[in-house]
């Protein structure tokens, strides 16, 4: 048959856009359709948290590009449309009532965070922070909100916290972890997030299991936990990210062990033409082939553009994850790829550790910030499994540097021994990870 | 014989004491001697154009560690020691008059400022920021300085002219080359830096030559060039760093390419048991091949620690270099690692370019700058050949990103499919380094 002429999309965030974008771009004769539930496409909403914290001043800096762009470039991009069914014998789709045929169809139906199922989890006052549309309602509610709630330190949790409390908001965390972003951090690294957060007025309660939303009239007016009753306004439903797979599960695509999609390299699911990339399929983790999902805007938007260019005749491959991770919590800066101890322990994975305390700039230099960083390796070889840091600037990238280093196989000698810049208002004379990895050579 | 048991290190500065600490370190029963001419060890050279600009409060600031820090480690450090001779035969060296017998000697003499052979070059007001002492009273002089000529815009020239202008004087450069950081930088990445020198009020004079220092009482008046006198009060002669090899020539040492010592991977000179390292060695770039001298603070470091553990006994290799550079000028960073387009052009190796102006935290957040890099690989195979960094914060980090990735013969398509950290304040969704290499690919 050719080249395949018809490729829909069923979701506008970052998957779904690079998707249909990939698409086009890899075949500008195919026709392209994407189709999106909500109003908006080509917005940030990792940065929502940052509107509503007022860092940022408005939403309207979120967007990227009108549907216009789409539209110019060639791409039927239909928002409000909600895609109901998928009918596989015909490849056809419909949406808004319509039916769409495809010769190939990209699934990136993205997630939602876990409803707690609790009393009183149909309360008003309990907030996603999710859809910009949903975000600019809730920032016009919040001057009149004294107290929140946020549920679970997952990274947007922590983000929320952070703008919360820049509001001057009265806000309480309830987890029921140990410590914050338990589920990626080790506490050692997340122990100044946390101390920050409570600088900034934050109340933790870790080890606090939720029992349920107490209400007035409909209205939230506490959070019901293990340790007694938090009143609030609002609760910020910070749960874990659940691949969207009703339409999934209808078609029969199969689903992985976390619940996500099955995709293999070239981001096909188990039925043939059918693709699938971002928040609601699963990848393997590099070293241990384990499955992850609920990855990372960047992530989704790679995952995209593979899924796009093999659904339009071209032949992409995506490579297993490193997961470079960072953020800020209060005023730090935390982050890491792949492995901690916490991970690796869990896992039954040995390692050797290697830390510094290290400084970003020449120790004497204006602005100078620690750089606290944790390298795990494989016993023996010292080969990198991982790693963590927190402090004041250079986190980002350098997780991203330790994600390549990652990949590519590096061991702890070949970053003793690295090359670093030296110059005292950007960097000091002794590169952190060049030091934590001579730290973890003593220990092999 | 043995473990070497008498291990002599000349020098004071990185290298040099790297090397004896390191020495000592390896094999704790060894005598280990280290001797400098000057008052001082362990301090910052390269903080001192930061004191200089009252970046930095005060000199004090710059002192890492007390000669008694080394006494304490058994290291027998003698300041205002200077070794003038090395008797190879008998395996002595003459410090301060003394006979000091060595089994492995470390070479570490360093550098100096290449002093121009023009007419007036011994008046007073000619200055060389590379000592400390001498740096604390050319800073008591400053405050009656109106006008300052700096030759030559190598990086400390570069740090110079900021730290002049931070300090009020009318500052000039006079530079032969057509731009600025010619040595290292291509011109439209050193742009961004001139600019931002001329907006700090530095007067930029670059394809002018000198002619000579014009004086007046035996103090320097004006400085002649090409294009006519420039007056000033001082000119700070930040010319091509040269090996001092005075000792190393008179020892029979040989002498490489650029003028400085050839070592092996284990940084063993061309005389058993004679090692060196920092300044006075050079060392193959990764590449290429071709020797590089003159390198930074930290290679130095790394080198002497080579040195230092073989003499005492160790095995371990120094790897061909990939250079990560980077700097402050005016309020600009830049930076990079091996081959700009000007130095591969005059090496005659063919390169397609990958560019990208991208950005350092989401578009939208506060405090987001420009990140513009360029890369540079190899036609066909897209095999990373070097590139270059000018913005506003993370260059040194992604400096440092690219050397490693050059170690490791990463390609265009390696850098164009990196994992990358997302998250508004501190990352953009689409990470510069791997935006250019996506652009470099299309070049491929």
């Amino acid at each position: 048959m050719g080249e395949p002429h018809r490729i829909c999309v069923i979701g506008g965030g970052a998957a779904g856009i690079s998707a249909g974008s990939m698409a086009k771009r890899t075949n500008p004769d195919a026709t392209v359709v994407v189709c999106t539930e909500f109003e908006d496409v080509a917005y940030s909403p990792c940065g929502i948290p940052y509107v509503l914290g007022r860092e940022i001043p408005d939403f309207e800096r979120l967007f990227l590009a009108g549907p216009e762009n789409y539209a110019e470039a060639g791409i039927d991009l239909r928002t409000q449309t909600a895609v109901t069914e998928v009918d596989v014998a015909n490849r056809t789709m419909t949406a808004n009532g319509d039916v769409v045929p495809w010769d190939r169809l990209v699934v990136c139906t993205g997630w939602n965070y876990t409803l707690p199922d609790v009393p009183g989890n149909d309360l008003e006052g309990l907030v996603f922070v999710k859809n910009i549309r949903r975000g600019i309602e809730l920032n016009e509610t919040l001057d009149d909100v004294k107290k929140a709630v946020v549920l679970e330190a997952g990274p947007l949790g922590v983000e929320m916290l952070t703008a919360l409390a820049h509001r001057g908001i009265e806000t309480h965390l309830v987890d029921e972890n140990a410590w914050l972003l338990a589920q990626i951090a080790d506490q050692d690294i997340a122990e100044p997030v946390q101390t920050s957060l409570e600088e900034l007025g934050c109340q933790l309660h870790f080890g606090v299991g939720l029992r349920g939303f107490v209400g007035e009239n409909g209205r939230l007016r506490a959070v019901d936990t293990t340790q007694g009753q938090i009143e609030a306004d609002i609760c910020v439903i910070s749960t874990h990210k659940e691949p969207e797979t009703t339409l999934a599960r209808a078609m029969g695509l199969k689903i992985g062990s976390t619940g996500a999609l099955v995709v293999d390299e070239r981001m096909r699911t188990s039925m043939e033409d059918v693709y699938a990339a971002g928040d609601v399929v699963e990848v393997p983790q590099n070293l241990t082939g384990i499955a992850v999902q609920g990855l990372t805007g960047s992530h989704a938007m790679q995952q995209g553009r593979v899924a796009g260019a093999n659904a339009a005749g071209g032949d992409r491959r995506y490579d297993p994850v490193n997961l470079p991770w960072g953020m800020v919590g209060g005023q730090v800066q935390i982050g890491g790829a792949s492995l901690g101890e916490n991970l690796a322990t869990s896992l039954g994975i040995p390692y050797v550790v290697g830390s510094a305390n290290g400084i970003s700039r020449a120790r004497y230099f204006p602005g100078v910030q620690q750089v606290r960083v944790k390298l795990l390796a494989e016993p023996g070889t010292g080969r990198l499994i991982g790693g963590q840091f927190v402090g004041g600037e250079g986190i980002k990238e350098r997780a991203d540097f330790l994600a390549f280093a990652l990949k590519r196989g590096a061991t702890l000698e070949d970053l003793a021994w690295m090359e670093n810049v030296y110059s005292p208002p950007i960097g000091a004379l002794y590169e952190p990870l060049s030091v934590a990895a001579q730290n973890g050579m003593a220990q092999l």
